[in-house]
């Protein structure tokens, strides 16, 4: 029997054979745009630029942009080989640099490619290239559907950990960023969790970070639990640690961008200080996340490459100045060290 | 010999005998606009509306507020007793009820009132209004005064204070919301203390959290240390820890809006979580504010008064909506713990 995880209201992505269409994440939640990308530069374009975002989400849309490369390569009647392979997804690999699901899902597709071209004539690969790309197509789409299975097997893991660890009725959550279906190609991973415990009515409130500057959590998540009527509390980034002290939150969950060896955590900018303030007023921290997020080459999070990102997204707001002229520095992600950590929750367990 | 201290960029107030001009630091920093205040029902909205904000300022507004409600009485030629006196009072106060500050200038405005009218009939107040009402604007002015001096002598405490304990060149500073100029009558507190370092070229660089939801640190500190060509680099709320966890901050330093008998402290929303973060990593927490920032009838920071705040500050910024119709729950201040300060410096020394 195939399981039949259950369907978000929202998705980043529409995907047909010749293009894939990126939910413009940045205009939510006032208005729904679809980004049309024809090749893998115009995905790379739209990771950048965070049409997509979440470390899940833009793995597919990585995998889908490497299928997009082969397709528009065939059309134009190049050859296609190893070194091509390797350079596309080298491009996509560095759209994001923190997250290292992108990597996992283009090292799957070009894995594929190369196997279907290895020992083959330019000739015999262009005779086939209907077949590669069918090949390939199927290959994204598994990997996008695989991850609308994962987040219910994730989200369901961490329900049923909660549940024994925590024995409430009903919870105070605070959750951070967006990990819900806009940042995955399911339920959402921190968030799909939270979505399953609202459906059994365990959720009494759900405090959502804003999580400055780019604001997912007051765009998206924000946007996702109205849509799913979860009950939810907007609040600032810096009101979080007031309201564990007033014992307002049963426990802290996030994602995470990349996992270390050790089970120190890349996640967004915020993270870390929630780790502290939960560590603080012994308030459980659970980090919830797909096993490709695990880097096992990288022991210590201090290994991790950190994004900095552009001055303006501090400075200005839907493109009006809230600032003067200044430096800024904006890390992108932070570092949240094991020792902060209550669980990390995965597809099969916990780590 | 009279110390005449440093004369600040910018400041908060323009003061004629028949009204104040408060600048509406809403604006700030793309335009500088002077909103007239002929009565204390306009100088109550003008800090209702935070036109004029932090504790200190808008004690000085208050007591302008307290002056110009006698006037206008006089004007119209209405008795004025102390019943009257007591409303006056009762309705500046409760423009913003956190801050101890503003109950403090119009208590000394209050305590003048009355003496001058005791023992009067109503004939004889009205035959010394012209003494009265100057007696009130030489107060008010004294009060404004005053905080510039209490400024100067809380800044160089401050700095003596931190140079002995933090014996390094110079230092990476890390201060949240606005003590500045804008929100003092003088060179203000915590951030005087940051330009009198600097006048020694003590400041390497002073890290501004944006101060979410009213960015009185991108919109007001930014500003302030921009015109003083101080330094300063400008980030969100949610980057100090990590700014902590990297070592690249010496020390934090904030205001008061009020501390009670046993040192815990209400300052603006987000002081608590950079206090967790301090103490975490053993950065020294310095508190600076004048002594009538102290309310001594109170003894624990959880008999303070913690106002709420409209939810359009969250869900929008300059008039756009940022954020999707959802509930919010919007503390303007939180509760610092005794145990997480390092030192409360005042203007005679430290508490």
């Amino acid at each position: 029997m195939t399981i039949k995880p259950p369907q978000p209201k929202v998705g980043p992505f529409k995907v047909t054979r010749d293009k894939v269409l990126i939910l413009n994440q940045l205009l939510l939640p006032h208005e729904v745009k679809w980004v049309e990308c024809q090749n893998h530069n115009e995905v790379c374009d739209a990771i950048k630029k965070m049409y997509v975002r979440g470390a899940p989400a833009i793995a597919i849309a990585a995998a889908y942009g490497f299928y997009l490369a082969i397709w528009n390569r065939i059309n134009q009647e190049k050859s296609i080989n190893l070194k091509f392979l390797e350079s596309i997804k080298k491009k996509l690999d560095s759209a994001r640099p923190t997250a290292i699901n992108p990597a996992r899902a283009t090292e799957k597709m070009l894995g594929l490619a190369s196997a279907l071209i290895t020992n083959k004539t330019p000739k015999e690969i262009k005779a086939d290239s209907v077949s590669l790309l069918l090949n390939l197509f199927n290959k994204a789409v598994d990997i996008h559907q695989d991850d609308a299975l994962r987040c219910y097997n994730i989200g369901k893991n961490t329900m049923n950990h909660i549940k024994k660890l925590i024995p409430k009725k009903s919870y105070q959550i605070l959750t951070h960023c967006n990990t819900g279906s806009l940042a995955t190609g399911g339920i959402g991973t921190a968030l799909g969790a939270i979505r399953l415990l609202n459906d059994e009515n365990r959720v009494s409130q759900v405090y959502v970070d804003e999580t400055r500057p780019y604001l997912q959590g007051s765009r998206l998540t924000a946007f996702e639990l109205v849509k799913e009527k979860i009950p939810a509390t907007l609040i600032v980034d810096s009101q979080a640690g007031f309201l564990m002290q007033k014992q307002m939150i049963d426990f802290v969950i996030v994602g995470a961008d990349r996992i270390t060896k050790r089970g120190d955590v890349a996640n967004k900018i915020g993270t870390y200080m929630l780790s502290v303030l939960a560590k603080e007023h012994k308030v459980p921290f659970y980090v919830v996340a797909p096993k490709s997020t695990f880097d096992l080459t990288l022991n210590k999070g201090i290994e991790i490459p950190i994004e900095e990102r552009d001055s303006k997204e501090i400075t200005h707001v839907k493109g009006i100045a809230i600032a003067p002229k200044i430096k800024t520095l904006n890390y992108s992600f932070d570092i949240t060290p094991r020792e902060n950590i209550t669980a990390i929750i995965h597809e099969n367990g916990i780590y």
